[in-house]
């Protein structure tokens, strides 16, 4: 019986970290959702202020990038600037202003997440393109970083 | 030193452990990613031979599922199915040839992965609707599962 009361400790230590091991998950999961979330409010914000190399830095800086759009891919980082480029800041064209709603953060592992969302556009000439988006994100050394976007519109 | 041989093999085993500990991941993902693209498979051939009801197993028969298409979202299993008969499976409409390509399958995780690809239609009128989607799977007990899909075409 020597050993008893170290047992017991040991046993009571165990029941405590089963118990809390999933409240500690979850916490770890929602803080995770709101550092990805974080990641989309400061795109939105750098896309309102018309700085575009600032909303390119939600983006995973990789030719592995993924961009989907319509039936149409675009293969890296490059790629996807210039889309935006072409589409929202060349001349003749206007960024808008962007809104997300409706962002639904699911995190899918330790280091990744996925989120559902909606986009919405307010231009000058009172069009309002809008559609949908999924993008997947892993995180990185430097941060939550987008991987692949996939974005519809109607 | 009694001890020593003991402690020798543990050293051993250790290393070896952390040796193969990446290549054991390895393997698992590519294992995870194979049985993914099956799934996929699986439904390529239920569509072409005309049955709804087996295509629609791949995704997960839930309230949760979400399928996005233009900037239109479906919630639910019920909802998806019913949108695919209205498109595809009413008077007046066609399935079609399916065919998937350019499958690329990520895992993100030890029950999830996420799968860019190409789809393309052959209808017999001649029409070959076609374009990209994006799918969230996760592994359930039943398998692997859609949970989100989004489609989007030109």
């Amino acid at each position: 019986m020597r050993n008893f009361p170290f047992q017991h400790l040991t046993l009571i230590t165990i029941i405590i970290l089963v118990a809390i091991h999933p409240c500690l998950a979850q916490v770890h999961n929602e803080a995770a959702a709101l550092e990805v979330e974080h990641v989309l409010r400061q795109q939105q914000e750098a896309w309102n202020r018309h700085d575009l190399g600032s909303f390119m830095a939600g983006y995973w800086n990789s030719a592995e990038l993924t961009f989907f759009s319509g039936a149409k891919e675009q293969h890296g980082w490059q790629a996807t600037l210039d889309r935006y480029r072409a589409a929202y800041a060349s001349p003749g064209h206007e960024m808008g202003k962007l809104e997300f709603s409706d962002l639904r953060v699911e995190t899918l592992g330790p280091g990744a997440a996925f989120v559902r969302g909606a986009w919405h556009l307010t231009m000058p000439d009172g069009n309002t393109p809008h559609g949908l988006f999924t993008l997947v994100l892993r995180k990185f050394p430097n941060g939550w970083k987008i991987v692949h976007d996939h974005t519809s519109a109607e």
